[in-house]
């Protein structure tokens, strides 16, 4: 494998599967390319609610907007600049505000192959 | 584990270990917390270099400034919002430019264990 840099403009968005919310994602590394991680982008309409059965680790890194993570721990929000852990096994709710977001992810393992 | 977001207000930086330059790491999540990967945030003051040679799978994304990363596939620049995927096994130099940088990064495993 190759050093290699991504930017948004090289994603590809899809639908986030399994919900029917304006939330996409675009994998840029996955279980396609060789490496353990799948990295990627994910872009989120103003005001949308997902729930989710985290199935692997996933780091959401937010470049733009703002998110906020319930869990049984509690709910966390996060902007520009900041990193959100969410550990295989929690149930979470993400949540956009007004203005969207934008995010980095990184998750191991491959989530694609996880959701089976 | 439990669901936790991470600011740069939350990092102890230190000296990035193996080099003598002006180049911070602040490890958030690592060996210590139970997850299989390590997070955390980086700093490189301005014109920074750093020799490197990877030894576990490594995404930085950088939040603000500017660096570039050189390897065997040539040089790529990352700025605010971009991505570079280091992959295990390469040689790398990463320089910083005038205005420093800031990066997130996640590694799987953890960087500091394959150390030794």
């Amino acid at each position: 494998m190759k050093v290699r840099k991504f930017a948004i403009a090289d994603a590809s968005f899809e639908r986030s599967p399994g919900q029917d919310g304006e939330i996409f994602v675009a994998n840029l590394i996955d279980q396609r390319h060789g490496a353990p991680i799948t990295i990627g982008f994910g872009r989120y309409a103003p005001n949308q609610s997902l729930d989710e059965t985290i199935i692997v680790d996933d780091v959401m890194v937010v470049l733009e907007g703002k998110l906020s993570v319930s869990s049984n721990a509690g709910t966390v929000t996060a902007g520009p600049g900041e990193i959100v852990h969410m550990p295989k096994g929690e149930q979470v709710t993400i949540r956009s505000h007004e203005q969207g977001a934008v995010t980095a992810y990184v998750t191991y393992p491959h989530w694609q192959e996880a959701r089976g």
